[in-house]
């Protein structure tokens, strides 16, 4: 498929992508739960217990029969002798029986024969050994029954579920001290280009030093990969097809930096068309920056030719190669994605049929935030450094006014 | 301070207690650029180099002197001997004279002589060794120049700035091998209740497994501190004392859960009172969940007492651990936060002066996302599992009608 012959929309070419590969199959790996934060589950994971284990007080009162409490009101009290004080962490080693009280704290378990526990605010002390009721309490209230949260065997994690503190905690509250998460997808990455040297070397003059390599490899770690550097790959098609043809045997992504010229990008494209079918799926894609953006896959797996300017790389890198590891991954799709609401502080010209990313620096104002562009001639990298996010002006919009009100999605 | 005597704001309480803090003053670690992603720079990062290093191309097309392109059309073209290929990553080993033109890829070097690049689109190929220029060029046009894009000495990237995968590559492109960066704050994490046991002991009867400690320890990693783990406090004064005071000698900040019951929390606010002036600077926040939060300093240090309840400690944590961990890192105050924009699928009451977070599911709808609170009787740590984000009602909202765009933070 000769570049720019069919230009397609970033969502169709991620659709066209997504669909050519096979169901995600996650090669599960078993964690520590407090080594997993950020990692996918593989498997949903079942409750081994029942959540809570005894009925506990959800408040700090006396644990009561319901029925003593009936009628109770300020100027018409209730009167139950004290039988105890529960403690914390232990069976509370008496019964509670009609006419009685016990004092139990938030957490406490709840002494037998008790139905109820009156809070705090609703009781007063009365003669020693006796506590004054002045409010009913209904059978059931403020406490909790064996198993209302979590009963045994209960889905507690969906399978394709990103670990947060609260799910870290929540197993480890259930005794689940193992997890099986997804093992992060290896995403090679090579960069090609004749003029490209490592970062540890000086330039000569014509040359530059490997940027891509490492802020996509950062890219891939922050989206839950595991970068895989193959270095730099001269623009000769024998060589880029050997290194290619090792990276996709190892791995299960490969990404390639096209070089900046049209004459490499076509290599890579004609390279990925050899190394298995269905082989390039999109070869252009209408979006600014990163128009020559090649999609493909090739024995099952995906393989992503990014343009080779740093500023481009990255930003389409955000569009497609996130999306596939989180593909891998086992998370599904269309999730919703944070941002940040802002008003542009300038016209945004844009070219109708195309979508824009814009990088954007926000300043706060009165009145939430402002989203200044960050224009740039050369497609520097740090031009993305400056920005702290990117604004999108979708393909229908003839540029974006002034005020407008605008997502900033984070770079 | 009593419990609840005056309850703060909770952006007034973390203003309070960031007030009594003393300036920031990160401990500095170098660490390989390769390894920063995610850390805050302790420094500025000057350039040792100049960007580009040499006149490059910003296009593919041919180098020329501009003069000899002026008054050039379609109906009037220049021509211009061909002098030969720039290399990609080499100097080009000719000069362009007037009368001159060399084929030159994006990124090429600029030969001796030009001064302008036309793109390969402008031109077409005339008789051999000629070429054909159809349009004009500025001077400078489709180049860079030496040090457009950095100077020798520039401030690249300031001091107490997030690095992303952008800076990663930017810095590496400029030689940059090492970054001097915050170190993590230590945060000592505490749980009181002598109701509860270690995650991997079976409770008995009355007894429940930490969460806390584990739910906090991956909130403090996420915001880029280091979590230290002091286990579990019997709810005695001496030991508590103890044990606090080994963990205020040892890391940067002290959180502790306080308990479940107001008397264990009075005996935390207690503790604190004694561990160092200021002390106690806000104890009660008018927030839900999450009232029962004390907020200090004692010697120069955070000391952060966080509701037993495991659901509160959570959100109240992101309120005023994040804030405390990202103040130590030297990162700058009121950064955006980003959220998701959503829909309220019902009303939400509230208490009026009082602020709430509510947790939501976000489910996708016709119109954008459509956020369903999350109700719950326990503080079930499973009701945080399965909820996106939290929606904040402000204090004086009475609560949000169906309907409300609101903004969903996440957890």
């Amino acid at each position: 498929m000769p570049e720019f012959l069919e230009l397609l929309p970033p969502a169709q070419a991620l659709r066209r992508l997504l669909d050519h590969l096979p169901a995600p199959d996650p090669v599960v790996e078993t964690l520590p739960v407090t080594q997993a934060l950020g990692r996918v589950t593989a498997r949903s994971v079942l409750s081994p217990e029942r959540l809570p284990a005894f009925a506990r007080s959800t408040v700090d009162g006396y644990a009561v029969k319901a029925r003593d409490t009936f009628g109770a009101s300020d100027s018409l009290p209730g009167y139950l002798i004290l039988v105890g004080e529960v403690p914390m962490g232990a069976q509370p080693g008496f019964d509670v029986r009609l006419g009685q009280a016990a004092l139990i704290h938030t957490g406490g378990m709840l002494p037998e024969g008790a139905d109820a526990v009156v809070m705090l605010e609703y009781t007063q002390a009365a003669r020693p050994g006796e506590v004054e009721v002045l409010r009913a309490a209904a059978p059931g209230e403020n406490l909790l029954h064996p198993g209302e949260d979590v009963q045994v065997g209960q889905e507690v994690l969906s399978a394709g579920w990103r670990l947060r503190p609260a799910e870290i905690g929540g197993m480890l509250a259930l005794g689940i001290g193992t997890v099986q998460v997804a093992r992060r997808p290896r995403v090679a990455i090579l960069s090609s280009g004749d003029e490209v040297v490592p970062p540890e070397v000086t330039p000569m003059p014509g040359q530059v030093r490997d940027i891509n390599s490492y802020s996509l490899a950062a890219l891939v770690e922050r989206s839950g990969g595991e970068a895989v550097l193959y270095g730099i790959v001269p623009d000769r098609a024998e060589v880029l097809e050997e290194r290619m043809r090792a990276a996709l045997a190892e791995c299960d992504v490969v990404v390639i930096t096209a070089g900046s010229s049209a004459s490499t990008r076509d290599l890579t494209a004609a390279v990925i068309g050899r190394m298995g079918a269905p082989g390039v799926l999109v070869h252009g894609v209408n979006v600014k920056p990163g128009k020559p953006t090649i999609l493909g896959v090739c024995a099952g797996k995906p393989v992503i030719g990014l343009p080779g300017n740093p500023v481009s790389a990255l930003v389409i890198a955000g569009l497609f190669v996130a999306p596939v590891v989180e593909r891998l991954l086992g998370l599904p799709e269309g999730r919703p994605k944070a941002c940040v609401p802002a008003r542009l502080a300038v016209n945004l010209p844009s070219q109708a049929g195309r979508e824009d990313f814009i990088p954007v620096r926000l300043v706060a104002g009165e009145d939430g935030y402002r989203a200044e562009p960050i224009f740039y001639k050369s497609n520097l990298i740090f031009t993305l450094a400056q920005a702290d996010g990117l604004v999108h002006i979708p393909a229908d919009a003839n540029g974006l006014e002034v005020g407008t009100e605008v997502w900033v999605e984070r770079l």
